[in-house]
């Protein structure tokens, strides 16, 4: 089994560090994957500091990445050596399931496989992410990457994009709706971006003024700051959807009020309780719902479609041995918007040794 | 303007009591009808007690009216003296907006009138429900009602029955869909009866061992006892919908595990905060939605449905005089399932004094 280099948390409150793991051998089905950009989630800090629950370690996190084919099984038949790939938060699924059957692998009703902080399906060994120099994965979980697009900033896409696009697709958001995004971070300025590409006309929920002029340069039609009461309640009653990216137990009920009849509410980061009013539910026929990344076909669909609209993240560009500065500059919410590792600073780590 | 019967509550804490009131001359699209049977809501003992904000008193309650039409104004097409009417909880609303042009009229923007606690759009005057020996409405708001079912027992339909069967209606339900229904009260019978009706699978929640029986008797095919935790365990991920009629502020974790990767649940009765945590949202694309009763077509196609499949409600007569006794009852949930007032009771008062 080739040995390759990473960074790697070997428990919850040390900082990341370099690491050696190994990389299965080639099965039929297999990519392997140089990996050249690894975006870094803020669900890469919860998982390697055991904020989800206890981690497996040694942990190396990273589920946003892109690189290129070196090698591939010999019943792969969509992707060859030099084919640019990428890799998101699944890396397998029971694939019999009626959800698999349907491309929704992120709800597989056998337990889907993460990229890490997961194990193996049939090997039992953990899985390990993108903070490495390579990756070898089934090819159903290998997607496209369109060459067009400049690739570092196009890592973030297969996180915090799909996460945002496929609520959208589900719900069937296009021109004529009113979209609000809650929060400008990763997923948020994916969502903008997204919302608007899709002909919603779009606001930004912020609490923070200085990130008004930012999101009208992403996309946004219009910019609500959240703790002005007078600019909460001018908005009653006016979006068909809105989609928080609030990492952390909120209270939906003033965003909720700006819901028209019928309309819909969707989280996608925060897992712990959220407030919902029943009064505000029942006044409007109005809907809370959770969405989870997006399938492996609906991944590919988003790829495709930044590509037709130009799409990719805003993007700080780091080098590995940066990494546990980076997350506590997302800590404090300081990157615009997402950090990306430029994977060819661990090899240039490795022939520093 | 013509005096009529009543029983009113004068304040929050006084018992309900003998109090005439005055009805409006017959506008020419009104129909005046003689109130046979009176139902009895849990919401009538919440607003004669100001538990939902203050009440406007004197308060005449009763939003579940089944009657004979008396009189009709000029231009009324729909009714003539001796056809059987209903009323429910909406009497008035805009009739201009987009939701009333779509018949949900209980969604008015312009806010909806209800047939007591409130006030008569142009008068101002105080709007008196069904607690009476007679009401004016206008005709868009009065509906048909069959002559082949038990009057008595189709009162509750107007409020408890569109309640659940609107929201049952919205999502589509029918053959092939298992549905639970959480709580065994004026409510929730009505939800097993029209669940099943539609072809669902019924499930019931409740906490009560002693309901089970019962519950089948009705036509749930399964009863879950919530407390039990195997039992809940076993019914994880099974359901497509569950229409939730607790009254009161709740956890809903418990049920929301139970519902399949996009299954639906609707809130109907707790306007205060109810608990929901994100992560069972997220892992399942599940959705928490509130439906508030049912516009005023849906509500005629609900009742044309119940004559159809021969549904009313479950009810225990009772006079006039008895209301306190019943609202004490229905406060200790010791009613099978819906009090109804023989209205003639009240007439037979006024004959004695
Ligand atoms: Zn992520
Ligand atoms: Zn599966
Ligand atoms: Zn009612
Ligand atoms: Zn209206």
């Amino acid at each position: 089994m080739p040995t390759v280099n990473a960074y790697a948390a070997q428990n919850a409150t040390t900082p990341l560090a370099p690491f050696q793991i190994e990389r299965r051998d080639l099965r039929p089905d297999d990519v392997q994957i140089e990996i050249l950009f690894s975006g870094v989630c803020h669900s890469d800090i919860h998982q390697a500091r055991s904020e989800w629950g206890p981690g497996l370690y040694p942990m190396v996190p990273g589920h946003e990445i892109v690189g290129r084919v070196t090698a591939v099984g010999g019943q792969v038949q969509g992707f060859k050596p030099g084919d640019l790939a990428g890799v998101g938060v699944l890396i397998d699924s029971c694939q019999d399931c009626p959800s698999c059957a349907e491309g929704l692998e992120q709800y597989c009703e056998n337990g889907h496989t993460t990229t890490y902080n997961s194990r193996e399906r049939d090997s039992g060994n953990l899985t390990f992410g993108g903070y490495s120099s390579s990756i070898v994965v089934r090819e159903e979980f290998v997607l496209r990457v369109p060459e067009s697009l400049d690739l570092k900033a196009v890592a973030p896409l297969l996180c915090a994009g799909i996460t945002m696009y496929s609520p959208l697709r589900h719900w069937k958001i296009g021109p004529g709706h009113r979209v609000a995004i809650v929060g400008l971070g990763g997923l948020g300025h994916m969502g903008i971006k997204l919302a608007a590409a899709l002909g919603a006309e779009v606001t930004l929920f912020t609490t923070s003024q200085s990130k008004a002029d930012d999101a009208v340069r992403l996309g946004a039609h219009h910019v609500i700051i959240s703790s002005d009461p007078e600019a909460m309640k001018a908005a009653r009653a006016s979006f068909d959807f809105i989609l928080s990216t609030v990492p952390t137990s909120h209270d939906l009920a003033p965003y909720l009020k700006t819901l028209k009849l019928g309309g819909q509410l969707v989280i996608v980061g925060a897992i712990d309780p959220v407030g919902v009013h029943g009064g505000l539910l029942i006044s409007h026929r109005r809907s809370v719902s959770g969405s989870n990344i997006g399938g492996l076909a609906e991944t590919q669909e988003m790829l495709d479609f930044c590509a037709e609209h130009g799409i990719v993240a805003d993007i700080e560009l780091i080098d590995m041995q940066d990494i546990n500065a980076a997350y506590d500059r997302m800590v404090r919410n300081d990157v615009k918007y997402r950090f990306v590792i430029d994977m060819a600073s661990l090899g240039r780590e490795a022939a520093a040794d």
